[in-house]
């Protein structure tokens, strides 16, 4: 199914704006997963599972499984979402970029190897470094505009020419690299004022929001700057506050009520 | 030990600018190694051994691994080359770049799994999506700054206040985030005149230069606008030219002598 479809259906069926951020920390993971060969992929799933029908997304950081040789996990967690989970769209969050020949084999890792519907991307070389992943009709590719992060702002808060850098790659993703209609930005809960711009700037195009929870950002004034007409547009990243709202047997659970939590806080303003 | 250190002494012990990059595409393997389990193992370290004493760094790119569920063999070849070729820096390429949470499983990713002496990162994200890698001190950290791709100047060659954003990171770096000593910057062949720029920017600074070869990037003019006085001061990287020059079981003779052959001409201007 193509991307886009399937995040307006979730985002419909499933009246939720939630993107449930997977970022496995083993460190934080409760005591009776702790040492067991598939605990990364055990944990992720078990979230998944208490978390499927509160959410329009999943987005997996390819870093945490990368960093603890887990890559055979996250494979194995993508085709659980899809087989249990079906119409839930899974955005690899790596945000890659490269010259085209190399951003090839990282669109087949994303979209071949791992199956995922959707990429995240850094804009910083420009189109053709993009064209490799629009190439496939069907899956998503998520722009890096203006990100949550203090140092968002070295680059991205530069004036270009009467305009800030992220209104500009703004502008040539809804202008022109989107014209298969598969493209997505990044833009930070931190900045809300920054949220209502890039809408401004691209219509209906879905918005991957992370930074509330653990990074600060607030909610009603990410749903009133970000939603579109429709009640949708917007893919509001949780990871850390739902992931490790429990520490113990009964973490999935936890994570469901604050998924449930969270999910509802946001639908308050949509 | 210390990459910087490494990288000089390979300058000098080696007599070589020449940076020979790791993308192996099995579909252009010899005959012999098609099929078999770990080929791209085989092919790159026959590259290697063949090549290890005319060359500063060698430079595997993670995406041709990750495409390929190869990463085993990744971890292989750099073993293979600390422990048959010590003293050569290997730089990651993987051009990573996100919030410092995530960075720091990148860090751990490149620098103590797959034991790289260095790695490429993107500043879009700003000094805080840099400092995990920075916090490395023996390790290098090779920013991109103006890539040899076409699409390169949709933002590098932006304007920012009186000069051109590449100018700005290669600025930030040079300034700030160098503190340590322990930065590089991704300059393309393509574009001599920005070599210079750079090279004036950044004092000493290791600058790594894809783009001769395959993309047409002029030798002479990358040596003459990137040399430092003391004949340093490059790495200039050819991967394709080198690692298919040869289609047969000769393969790594033919590699070799096209990488003499560069390093010469490379050596002609230095």
């Amino acid at each position: 199914m193509h991307f886009m479809t399937a995040l307006r259906a979730a985002w419909q069926q499933r009246d939720s704006l939630l993107c449930v951020g997977l970022d496995p920390d083993p460190a934080r993971f409760p005591a009776h997963l702790q040492g067991r060969p598939d605990a990364i992929f055990e944990f992720c799933a078990a979230i998944v599972d208490a978390t499927a029908d509160l959410v329009c997304s999943f987005k997996p950081q390819i870093a945490y499984f990368a960093a603890r040789r887990a890559e055979d996990q996250l494979e194995a967690l993508i085709d659980h979402i899809h087989a249990h989970h079906p119409g839930v769209p899974v955005i690899l969050d790596a945000k890659r970029g490269d010259i085209g020949s190399t951003a090839e084999q990282y669109a087949v890792e994303a979209f071949e190897r791992f199956k995922a519907d959707a990429i995240t991307v850094n804009p910083y070389m420009g189109r053709d470094s993009v064209d490799p992943y629009l190439a496939y009709p069907d899956k998503g590719v998520i722009l890096l505009c203006r990100t949550s992060n203090p140092g968002g702002s070295d680059l991205q808060f530069l004036d270009v020419g009467g305009e800030k850098l992220y209104e500009r790659v703004a502008r040539l993703v809804a202008e022109d690299w989107n014209a298969s209609g598969n493209c997505g930005l990044v833009v930070g809960a931190t900045f809300p004022a920054e949220i209502a711009r890039v809408r401004a700037l691209t219509g209906e195009m879905p918005l991957l929001v992370p930074g509330i929870g653990a990074q600060g950002g607030d909610i009603e004034a990410t749903v009133k700057a970000g939603r579109t007409a429709a009640g949708g547009g917007l893919m509001i990243n949780s990871s850390r506050a739902i992931l490790y709202a429990g520490k113990g047997e009964d973490f999935a659970a936890a994570a469901r009520a604050a998924a449930l939590q969270t999910r509802d806080a946001i639908n308050a303003y949509r």
